[in-house]
C-alpha cells in the first residue's frame, strides 16, 4: 500500500484577510485530508473553516501535539500515514515546526519513509528578519530568554557578543506579558550603537516594526507591547 | 507629503504553480506599485508578469540591487517613497532581505521613517526547518561554507559541535554546482549519530526532503543534487 504524506500546514498570524497570507492552492488541499495533529483542537477547526467555508469539520479526526503529549502517543499519530492516508499539522499560529513542538512527530516519520510537504504561510521570525534591516545571510532564532534578572542580562549579552562576532542577527521571544520589560531590560543592558528591531502584531492592521540603535530606542519611547506578539531582533 | 511604503514581496523557488506558494492578495496589491528594487530585471519582470498577468510592464521603473551595487546608489533607491510612492523589492527567489543583498535598503529605510511592509512567501529555509523534523525552538542560518577543504572541515565540526552543544538545529547553503561535495565532506566529516537533512527543489515537483543519520545516508546513497537548489541541516 503506498504511505500517505504529511502537510506541514501554516496557518493565520493575526486577524488580517487570510487571502493576503496563505496561498489559495492550500485550500483545496486541506479538503483531501481527513486526520490533522494540532496544537489545540478549536483553533485549528476555526482555522480550517476560514481557509475552507465548504470543508465538513465533524468527520476530521484530531490528534493533539502539545507540550503535554507523550513521546509514545506522538508516534501513534503517524498510524494513518503509515496506512495510506494524508495527515495535516497545524499548530497555533503560523509554521508547524518552527518555534512550536511540531518536529518531534516529523522526526519519527522521516524515520518510518513517509513524505512530508511543507507548505507555504507566515513565518513572523522571517517576516520580522525581512523587515528589519539586519543581517539576512546570517542568523539565529533562539526562542524564549531566560526569566531570572541575572540570567536574562547575562543572555542578552551574550546575543549582543555573538552578534558582533559572527555578524549574526540574534532573533528572539517573549512571552507577550513581559514585552516591555524585555524591552527595558534590552535598553538597559545593550551597547548605545547596537540595533534593536521590535516587529509586533505582524500581518495584523497594527502591524508595527521598526529598528533603531539602542541610543534611538532611548529617545523615542517604544510603543506599548503588552500581551501583543512580537518578535525582536539584535545586531551589534 | 505621505511618505511610500516599501513592500517586501516574495517571489517563487522553482516552477510549480504559483496559486501554491504566493498568497492571492499580493496579485491586486503589486498592481499599485510604479518602483521595483530588484535582483535582477529579468527574473523580476517575469515573476510579476506571472503573478498578475494584465499588469503592465513597461511604465515600471526597475533599480537594481546585487552585490555589485555601491552603497551611494542605494540610498537613491529609496527616493521615491520619499516622495510618495511605495517600492516593491523583489529577489531573485524566495523571501527578499533573507540570503540576499537586500537588507541593506531597509536598514536605509528605517533611518528614514519609512515602513516597511514583509508580505508573506516561500522562504527555503524555513520550509526545509518545516519538514526536516530538526529543532525549530533554536536553529541559526549562516549561509555558505567556506570553500577551501581544511577551513570548509572544520567550520562542518564547529556546526556539529554547536548543534550538540547549544541544542541550535544548523543550516547552510553551497553553490549548487558543489553540492555532491558538500554531502560528501559532511559523511566523511560528522558524527555517525549526527542527523541531516538534505531538502532539495522545494515547491517544485521533483521535491525531496529526507532527514537521516549520518550513518544511514551512508549506506542509502544519497539523491544526485548537482545543480539542483538544497538547504541541508544538521543536528547532532
Amino acid at each position: 500500500m503506498m504511505k500517505g504524506k504529511i502537510y506541514m500546514i501554516p496557518s493565520t498570524l493575526g486577524d488580517g484577510p487570510i487571502e493576503n497570507v496563505i496561498p489559495q492552492g492550500i485550500t483545496s488541499l486541506v479538503l483531501d485530508i481527513k486526520f490533522y495533529i494540532v496544537e489545540n483542537v478549536r483553533t485549528a477547526r476555526r482555522f480550517l473553516k476560514k481557509l475552507s467555508p465548504e470543508i465538513e469539520i465533524d468527520p476530521l479526526t484530531f490528534f493533539i501535539l502539545d507540550k503535554h503529549t507523550k513521546a509514545a502517543e506522538i508516534s501513534q499519530f503517524i498510524s494513518p500515514a503509515i496506512n495510506g492516508e494524508n495527515i495535516g499539522v497545524i499548530s497555533e499560529a503560523g509554521c508547524p515546526g518552527v518555534a512550536d513542538p511540531g518536529a518531534d512527530i516529523i522526526s519519527i516519520a522521516h524515520l518510518k519513509g513517509i513524505q512530508v510537504i511543507p507548505l507555504v504561510g507566515p513565518s513572523s521570525i522571517v517576516l520580522a528578519l525581512m523587515a528589519s534591516g539586519m543581517n539576512g545571510q546570517n542568523f539565529a532564532f533562539t526562542g524564549y530568554l531566560p526569566i531570572k534578572p541575572q540570567e536574562r542580562i547575562k543572555s542578552i549579552k551574550h546575543l549582543e557578543n555573538r552578534s558582533s562576532a559572527e555578524n549574526q542577527t540574534q532573533i528572539f521571544i517573549e512571552t507577550p506579558y513581559r514585552n516591555n520589560h524585555l524591552v527595558e531590560d534590552i535598553l538597559s543592558s545593550c551597547s548605545d550603537t547596537t540595533l534593536f528591531c521590535i516587529a509586533c502584531d505582524i500581518t495584523s492592521e497594527t502591524e508595527y516594526i521598526s529598528t533603531r540603535t539602542i541610543q534611538a530606542w532611548k529617545k523615542a519611547k517604544p510603543p506599548d507591547l503588552h500581551k501583543r506578539p512580537c518578535i525582536f531582533l539584535l545586531h551589534h
